[in-house]
């Protein structure tokens, strides 16, 4: 009998990168002291007592083992749109948020909303690596906005307007960003949403590491108190790296009541509602956790000092952005590619990163350092791995 | 400013229709006393103690907070490997389960690794609303195989080779069926997998609700154990209704290995993972909660009975079928569609059920009873409430 046919959307895309990024971490033999997981962005400091104690006082609930709302648990919907009316100064209600499971559902459940097989969602270049998978499955042609080091890797208004063809309905935007940790200016961030507004296409915006801004960064952006932002923003965020709960996996987008009323039905087909014993939990803790997180952003602060100092006349690798959870590094091997570099630094040094060009053909000097893993005294092990790498 | 364009694959759907049903409930006056909810199937007895307790241990444990394998918990993966080859005596391995939050995202995962948008998937008529949903907003095309009342609700091969057209690339069944509770019989889910093979298509088979097969039923069906069966059939479950969690959503599929790690690359864009306490929990209650499980279907036996009685010359209402959660009972007002039937029955006589038109636009003369819901005491409730109501 001759096999059924799988999807050839699917079929065609790489395994999910970071599994195999850990598996080179496996070869190493440890002649330089533990590896040092850099891959996978998660927070290096467990979660509050507090958490944890919620979480399983939730779970273990009568009261959240049935079906729950599918936008989402109303006390969460409140809690967090209270900090959002707060962090951004903005007047939005709990009608305007819709919960998911992990910040990767809400890209999904917001590309869905506007995007269907055949049109054009535009990302930077670098990108995150499953914005791009998400949408190549869907059938979703990708334009890409230039983004390179020499801005920053920030997106000009310019850049955007080039990338604009007929077809596209959106354009996908992360801030703090990843790969490259690169932050946007407020101000720039409105030029952007400008230009969507005038070509009537969706702004996305995935701010899953605004809560590791510089302590002293002030409002991320204005565009949630732009008149009709709803007709043209959909904010993303994730609960994961903030709560130090990404097993759980809890995120939220904020956008207008009608593509929440959109999402709903996506959501419905998805997973009917995101978990709800961690949402309970999760609207416990946004207030009363507030100072604790306070305190996670100064230490992750403190690690991206630790970083920048390690990174100074470092042979030939450079730091080329660094901000919130990554660092995007150029590694001195002009004639390798990333892919290459970063096997080696696992296998060799124990230092497992994720190579540039998982997130775009053409970042094949740079890798990705999710530098917030891992503690200033561990940061400060890099320096002597890294310049003893031969290849 | 022009508003950004939603996706005219989601603004063409009915919103869900679960909380459409429930809102006609909050009319009900409660002459009759409470509202008898029959509409979401949802257990209608609290989970195990022992089941929550290890939720709630698995929710505040560390070992829990960060991101999880893609695939599941290799736990809950063997332990349900292994429940698969007792219940199947098949001989399946852990690679062969991939875990899913909840049996609609297995269904969605599913379908996207056979099929892209302008592919055709075939469910029968009438079909699970969300199956229908699912393939609409993904741009595939339906074909519907007709399985009506004559024949049990039960597909025959004649029906499914009269559906099949070139752009066909899986067909969807669910047995023991939603909406109708009709189960479909082994040899003829053999004889179905027959056709799919011989035409080089999955079947893609939802067993959602097979916990609650009478218990003199036996093996479910032999499909697991036909030679290459990981060509083409993908197999379905929930520990929702078995284990009564559906808040903690907790579905899994069982396929051939490679037709796993196509699933994995979708689950990775969809939310990375299932969450993961709850894995870890349902790996402990699968072997520990047998017996448990066992009384349940007995419990849900005596239900269906009660039903059964229930509709015994009860006006001109008919129960066209019955089976494991669901009833298909055909209502007395042939001149009236079954929403307007439904949303009756639950203002004035405080019943909640689906409208059949919910399930296929030929279905008006039904109604969905999750009978399931509801205990042998308040199913006996429903005799007056029904033969009263006047339209």
């Amino acid at each position: 009998m001759t096999a059924a046919l799988l999807n050839p959307l699917v079929t065609r895309l790489s395994p999910p990168p970071i599994p195999a990024v850990q598996a080179w971490g496996k070869d190493y033999n440890g002649s330089f002291g533990p590896l040092i997981d850099l891959s996978q962005a998660v927070p290096g400091y467990p979660p509050h007592p507090d958490m944890l104690r919620w979480l399983g006082e939730a779970a273990s609930s009568l009261a959240y083992t049935n079906y729950g709302a599918i936008e989402g648990e109303a006390d969460l919907r409140e809690a967090y749109a209270a900090h959002v009316c707060e962090l951004y100064r903005a007047n939005i209600s709990g009608a305007n948020i819709h919960v998911t499971s992990g910040c990767n559902q809400a890209f999904i459940c917001a590309v869905m909303a506007v995007a269907k097989a055949g049109d054009t969602v535009l990302m930077t270049d670098p990108f995150y690596f499953n914005h791009e998978t998400t949408l190549s499955m869907l059938g979703i042609k990708t334009g890409l906005v230039e983004c390179g080091a020499a801005k920053g890797f920030v997106p000009t208004v310019e850049a955007v307007e080039e990338a604009l063809t007929p077809g596209v309905r959106a354009l996908a935007l992360v801030t703090p960003n990843n790969p490259t940790g690169a932050i946007y200016p407020p101000a720039q961030l409105q030029a952007i949403f400008d230009v969507c507004r005038k070509n009537a296409i969706w702004l996305i915006l995935d701010e899953t590491y605004r809560d590791f801004l510089p302590s002293d960064f002030g409002v991320p952006h204005g565009l949630l108190s732009e008149e009709n932002w709803q007709d043209h923003l959909i904010q993303l965020y994730s609960f994961s790296k903030s709560f130090c709960i990404p097993g759980h996996r809890l995120g939220a987008l904020t956008a207008g009541e009608n593509v929440v009323e959109e999402i709903a039905k996506i959501m419905d087909n998805l997973q009917i509602c995101a978990p709800r014993a961690a949402q309970g939990a999760v609207a416990r803790a946004l207030p009363a956790l507030a100072e604790w997180r306070a305190g996670n952003r100064l230490e992750i602060e403190a690690r991206a000092q630790a970083l920048s100092e390690n990174m100074t006349d470092l042979g030939g690798w450079r730091l080329e952005a660094l901000g919130a959870y990554f660092a995007f590094v150029r590694h001195p091997f002009e004639d390798r590619a990333s892919a290459e570099v970063a096997e080696h630094l696992a296998k060799e040094a124990g230092i497992l990163s994720v190579p540039g060009e998982y997130f775009g053909a053409g970042q094949k000097q740079f890798l990705r350092f999710a530098f917030a893993n891992a503690n200033a005294g561990t940061i400060r092990q890099l320096r002597g791995r890294m310049l003893d790498l031969k290849l």
